[in-house]
């Protein structure tokens, strides 16, 4: 059975994860006001399309971390699947800060979200199939 | 334990959030034809962009309130859980048929989805740390 | 109380999806440099765009599917949740190689989606009421 307490370590980078999503949210608001683009308007300004891209692409990868987060945590190891997580949540940190400054600047935290990304994804599967192979 | 009964507030709310979200796709659809905005095409046309630009906040926002609403629902209580998400389901159909009529018209809900959100955050934040004090 | 043995069905769909998921994140980039789209940019390239909105579109049904997809598991059955997940995953499949070829090919996976989620979503409400019925 799934005990709460054993999912500590997951809940709170998820929460650490989504954290750092709401300021980027804010950064997009702020962005609107400093370079003059009203809604719904998302594009036209370059400086503004990097901060908005910023946001859009952290919610694109959000939708792949936070299930495999969880599934990695589920069916290999809460605390190695959180210490993942972590380097997920620093990478995407140093993507969005990177990337305001200069399109190019993405790319390390980018390198590190994928990679951290694809173990989560390759860990969750071995998890379910070993499961499989010692019997549903 | 987690025993699925004690689930059974938040999963309404989840469900309720999402068949809202549905109907927002839907309206993008109808937009499509109304406003003659042919797929791939997102822009173009501001009546067009302001029903797009609902249904790509409301998934925006989703991504932050579910998996907010459900560790605030484990770690604090389901029964306030439900209840504050009940409250964001309110504030974003205040938002989309606000923002449908008029950008302006978008301020109040996003002002209570978004108060909601940061509720559901620190309660989250306060429900983690709290289980981390007394010993995980 | 919720067993982590009788997840392992839709514990996999959702891996599947989101496999599928991330390869439509590479084919953005691919496309990217096929149709020389650079970042931040979004439009310009009908091309391009075909292969972006897969995506897009992609993420917008994935924060629908996923939760109904548990929310089905959990209160109606989880092999019949990952019956449904199965089909819904195919129809992605086809949804997205359609829509890379023509913007009118993406219609039949769009319906197997559409159809899919709409069981879903109807069967974790008929689910939820049942718990209701039978006091919570």
């Amino acid at each position: 059975m799934i005990e709460l307490k054993s999912l500590i370590f997951p809940s709170l980078v998820t929460l650490v994860s989504l954290i750092v999503y709401f300021v980027l949210i804010i950064n997009v608001g702020r962005a609107r006001s400093k370079y003059n683009v009203p809604v719904p308007q998302t594009s036209g300004n370059p400086d503004f399309e990097r901060v908005f891209r910023v946001q859009q692409n952290t919610l694109e990868q959000l939708i792949l971390f936070l299930p495999n987060l969880w599934l990695f945590s589920l069916f290999i190891s809460p605390i190695w699947g959180a210490g993942i997580g972590t380097i997920w949540v620093i990478g995407r940190i140093i993507y969005a800060w990177g990337y305001y400054q200069a399109a190019e600047k993405r790319i390390l935290g980018f390198a590190i979200n994928s990679l951290s990304t694809m173990v989560l994804i390759i860990g969750s599967l071995v998890g379910i199939i070993k499961i499989f192979a010692t019997g549903v």
